[in-house]
């Protein structure tokens, strides 16, 4: 596989950054996971939103503009032979003199990386190996306070030592906000199924602003299924009659267990899942 | 300058991770910052036991025992001539399968960065251009529910955050926690000087167990001077007679202002500052 470092791609066993890289040193870095299919990406203008977005919480002006990324985004997918495709952006403030607080950013680090991922959805075979066995965390989500949650950077440790707390065959974690409320999945954004229509934590939490999670409340608008957002208990999700995960890799995967507590999919998450597939299929296929 | 990195002494230009390595992708690494004088490791077992435990807390089990450590440590000082100098060693998970979820550390990436730096204190120069000038921000210190406090991690965009908000001529970040106690600063501990003795807080909320600071309490204790841990606000920090901030880097250094309201050094910080250069000459120079 060949990668996209700092402008050229190269061998992903030559694809390096200095260990003075303010990714490696700090995680200060800011980040998107994408997929494509049929060769583009899927939401770029959303994933190119959002990655600004980080960045200026960051204070990264990194003077790339949204066009010469996507440019080494499918470059990077030519180079690969691939069309349907996992792939993460990353940019990071770079190498700069030894300090914690950042200079100006006179030369970012831009990594893309890239693998095979076929098309997944009711079309293709889903990319995860079964429905979703996830876990109540006793790790929190880290408050709007001391990192906002609508940056996506390379500081994930909170996700991993959620998911290192996973007993048994779980592998997804629930993360709680220090409040008690659901806030996501170590990698996703959590939905429910109630009487009333679905169900998810709001963005005043400290929740990540998933892409895959817009589209389908856009979707589920579409159909008329009533969309609310607000805070809730894992009791909440727990008693609901379905429940899924969303991120742009896994899509919409349902929710077998949470705590041992069955859920499931059922009729909504099924014909939400279709109505995605339609999507990707009109979009990136016809 | 020569940095090692998985075994091998290297030029700093080459000195590289790989993209794919969970220091660059997550900030999953554990770390120290640590002081050379006159040729060997300031306070090394208690650097290496912090490293010990940042590890234990991430679940990195990297199967290297400290004195491997110590001799890569050693041989990078060798390796470029420097006795009083600045280090950086740096463990991460390595690279592994693309998954959020750590498998077992079969291959970390150890790394040790190095910068020349002479000996600070009252004998040298101190290694700050001049006193701290400090502003409370409004960034909180992550609460250890989400991340612990004791784990020295590459996760540092707290920090980051924190000195972003600076204005001014301040050099260093005061954050509190979520509940309004002062916590730290972005790189330091803190310690001011009441009537009725030294004061710092508590490990109980999120504060990093600070090698210097460690020592400090015991320079105090060694001089009779009453030492208090406990739960502060800004305004207690404000309204001292002294204040100082700690690390490996800095040793003590006083505060000149914190919010624009002046406290400085004095006797206690003085004779503190004194006693830890008179540790540093007796460990390290005779």
């Amino acid at each position: 596989m060949k990668y996209h470092v700092d402008g050229e791609l190269v061998p992903e066993s030559e694809a390096t950054v200095n260990v003075r890289d303010r990714g490696f040193m700090y995680g200060d870095a800011a980040f998107e996971t994408m997929r494509a299919y049929g060769g583009s990406v899927f939401e770029w203008e959303a994933h190119a939103d959002r990655l600004a977005n980080t960045c200026e919480t960051l204070g990264i002006d990194h003077g790339i503009d949204d066009e010469e990324l996507r440019e080494r985004v499918l470059e990077t997918l030519r180079a690969n032979d691939l069309t349907d495709a996992y792939l993460k952006l990353s940019l990071s403030r770079g190498v700069q003199p030894g300090k914690l607080t950042p200079g100006p950013t006179t030369d970012p680090t831009v990594v893309v990386i890239v693998a095979e991922l076929p098309r997944g959805g009711t079309e293709g075979d889903p990319v995860w190996d079964g429905p979703a066995t996830v876990q109540t965390t006793m790790t929190r989500r880290i408050p709007d306070a001391a990192i906002p949650a609508n940056a996506k950077t390379h500081n994930y440790l909170n996700g991993i030592l959620a998911r290192n707390e996973l007993i048994d065959d779980a592998d997804e974690a629930l993360l709680r906000d220090t409040d008690d409320y659901v806030a996501e999945g170590a990698t996703s954004n959590v939905f429910f199924v109630g009487e009333d229509g679905l169900h998810t934590p709001s963005l005043d939490g400290p929740v990540l602003p998933g892409i895959t999670r817009s589209v389908v409340i856009s979707l589920a608008d579409e159909a008329d299924i009533p969309v609310y957002t607000g805070q809730y208990t894992p009791d909440d999700v727990r008693s609901a009659k379905e429940a899924f995960l969303t991120n742009s890799t896994w899509e919409l995967r349902p929710i077998e267990t949470l705590d041992g507590i069955e859920i499931g999919g059922g009729p909504v998450t099924t014909l939400l899942s279709r109505r995605f597939d339609a999507r990707v299929e009109r979009n990136h296929y016809e």
